[in-house]
Order: structure tokens, then C-alpha cells, then sequence
């Protein structure tokens, strides 16, 4: 049996995690988190994080519900009155650029939840998909708020506790993360990105154009079904 | 009316935050967060909650439900096999003396909440009643973990977001904070800090003999009703 270290993986069932979670097996063995958070496709990403998980054989799965985004609201993914935009991405709708998908302040709660659950089963590293360049403009999406969080575990845990936060492809354009993907033998066809409908990608959101021009860039089709594909 | 900046609080119900509350008022417009996470005496935090919140005249609340911290498990206060301990207060069952009572980064989800709620609403500030002289030995209650997650708030919001951390009784030791609250009018006897139990508390856990300790140094009567008071 493997004597690797253990890593939580922030697996949300889209490409970049799915590319994150054939990276962190290279060295880790696996525990797998899901974290929905009342987003619209909710239901469908969590059969896609159950998959991926089946895929590489792993059994430590914890998928939880953060169900207080929709109480606090203001966010396109999570408020039922605000329509996820049908445009170029990154298309600014604040001032500074800072996209109406924007959950705010989200990552924090799911590194908060891989946190607690890696300081109860031992695990020594955290990996998510966080991708700062090319991507859609979210505040922390970037290293230096990763850095800042490792830190913050460093300060906020038992002081035996070692955990470190690693986002592997954070650097990487998605079309290389695609390429990354396809390397590793990950599961591309499994993954979800569409933030609007559950059967087959909508092709128009933000998420849905940002995968559809990586695959493009990447030279290589993507594998899942679209509505519509909106050309460049 | 009241131009006074806004405030999220967190209030859990029990003796410093309620202080908390009393302290925030004298300056910000309240805005009032209660998290559960499955502990035992949830259900009387919550009741404790809603009573100050009434007390106090203010009608923005939040009541979240985080009940990922019962599926990680990991501390006696939202594990079913495991004790409460009913010893003296801040006895080490860690090699580093952290207690069995620790929920694994608990106070990140709590501000991590306060913080997206904070955005969404315009408030500038977050009180929390972090205590870390006098207290249980908890990594998270250190003013070191406060100001580093102001620092992770400013590079992980939108740029026109300032949110500042207030931790304004984390100097000092729970007999003073008796006192300020006595001196602030604040409602005490609405106040819950037992760990076991919802209808009289318990006195001998850690949360009681701490408060005991601290309203009897204080020279003050706890207006709580108990089953049992240990002499010192």
C-alpha cells in the first residue's frame, strides 16, 4: 500500500478540479470534498464530483452544504433575482471589474470547511483549482490570497498541525490546464462548468465560454454535450 | 436617525459576545449573525440570540445552520461519542494543551460567513468576542489570528470592499468583561454559555466554571440559573 501523505481536494465536478485532483493523486493519497452551496447547477456538479471520485477509486468523500449563501445572496450563481450574464467573459458589471457570478468571499468558506475536516483526518495539504490568469476577474482567485490563507491555518490551528495550501495549476492558462488534463488520463468527459442548466451545457455563461475558448486554444473537442456553441 | 456606520456582530447567545453587542452599538448601526454548527446546546444559543437581538431593538439578523461541523466531527461539542469534560477549565487533553472542546477552525467559518454577509449589506466592521487571556486555550481566539484575517479579507473582496476585524474584548480577563457589561446595561441573564445543557446550565463544564469564575471575581451574582455551582 501507498505511504503517501494525504491531501484534501477541493473537487467541485468542473474542468480545473478535475485536472487538480489527477495532479494531487501523483503524489497524495486522496480525500475528496464537494461543497455545494445553493448555486443553480448544485445538483448536477455533485454528480460529477461522485464520478470523478468513482473514477479514481476514492472512498473519502465528504460533500457538504453551504446552504447560507442563498440567505446572504448577492450573487448571481446563488440569487434567483439576478441573471447570470450571457456575454463575453470577464465582462465587468462593477466599477473594478469584479463579475456579477462573484460569490462573495466563497473560497474562504471552502477552505474553512477542507481546514477543519484535514486537521480531523490528518491530512498535510490542501489542493484547489483557483485560476488567477486567464479567468473571470474573482478577488480571491489569486496566489497572494492562498499565501495569506496558509498562514492564516499556521496561526488558527493546533500548533502540531501542518497543512499546506496548494493550488497547482493557479499560474496556468485553461488551455494549458486542458492539455494538463488530457496528459494525466483525467476524466474531462465527467466534469460540469455550466453555470446555467443541468442536462446539457448552456455554451453562452461565463463558465461555458471560458472552457469552450480553452478547448479551442487547446486544439482539442471537448467532450461534453453543449446546447449551443457560440462561435469566437 | 442613526448615520452610524454599520456593524455585522456575531452573537452566539452567550456572556462575551453579548458584551460584544453592547460595545458595537455605542458606535455602528447593528446588524446581528448567529452560527449554529450541531453543538449541543444550539437550540438555547439560538433562543439566547433572538432575546438579546429583541433586547436591542435590531431587526437585521442572520441565522445560519453549519452543519458540516457534525459531519467532520473532531470536538466534543458537535461529536456524539465524545465527553464534555467536566474538570477544571483550560486542562490540556492535547500533548500542546489544546482542549477536547476545540472545533478544528471553527472561528474561520464563523467569520467567513460575517464577511460575505458583510459585503452583501455595506457593513465595515465585524465584531467577534474572541477571548484570548483567561480563556480555554483555543488557537483561534489569538489577536495574531484576527489581524491576519483582516489582511486575507482585504486581498480576497472586491477592491471597494473595507471591512475591518473588531476584537474588542480579546485583552481582557472574563471578570472584566462581567463588569463592562454590568457598566454597558447588557442583558446578562439573556445570556447561554453552557456546553451541555439547555435548561439550567450545567456548572461544571468548562464554559460554566470559566463564567462562574469570572462573575465571581468580578464580585458580581451570575443571574443564570445553574444545577450545580463547584466551590472554587
Amino acid at each position: 500500500m501507498s505511504e503517501s501523505p494525504k491531501a484534501v481536494v477541493l473537487l467541485s465536478g468542473g474542468m480545473d478540479s478535475c485536472v487538480v485532483t489527477a495532479i494531487a493523486r501523483e503524489t497524495h493519497c486522496l480525500a475528496l470534498l464537494h461543497a455545494s452551496y445553493g448555486q443553480r447547477t448544485a445538483g448536477r456538479e455533485r454528480h460529477s464530483f461522485e464520478a470523478i471520485a468513482d473514477f479514481y477509486g476514492v472512498s473519502q468523500r465528504l460533500a457538504v452544504r453551504l446552504d447560507h449563501f442563498a440567505q446572504i445572496g448577492g450573487s448571481a450563481l446563488t440569487d434567483e433575482t439576478l441573471a447570470v450574464p450571457e456575454d463575453e467573459p470577464g465582462t465587468p458589471v462593477s466599477a473594478e471589474g469584479i463579475p456579477i457570478t462573484y460569490v462573495p468571499f466563497r473560497n474562504a468558506h471552502f477552505l474553512s470547511v477542507a481546514v477543519s475536516w484535514a486537521e480531523v483526518i490528518g491530512a498535510s495539504a490542501i489542493f484547489i483549482g483557483a485560476v488567477a490568469e486567464d479567468s473571470s476577474g474573482y478577488p480571491d482567485c489569486r496566489a497572494e490570497y492562498y499565501r495569506m490563507f496558509e498562514e492564516l491555518v499556521r496561526v488558527g490551528t493546533r500548533p502540531e498541525t501542518h497543512i499546506r495550501i496548494v493550488t497547482p495549476v493557479i499560474g496556468m492558462r485553461k488551455s494549458e490546464i486542458v492539455r494538463r488534463g488530457i496528459d494525466l488520463g483525467a476524466p474531462l468527459h465527467m466534469t460540469w462548468s455550466c453555470y446555467q442548466s443541468e442536462d446539457a451545457a448552456c455554451g453562452v455563461c461565463d463558465s461555458c465560454r471560458l472552457r469552450l475558448r480553452a478547448f479551442e486554444e487547446a486544439g482539442e473537442p471537448d467532450p461534453i454535450p453543449y446546447k449551443a456553441r457560440i462561435a469566437r
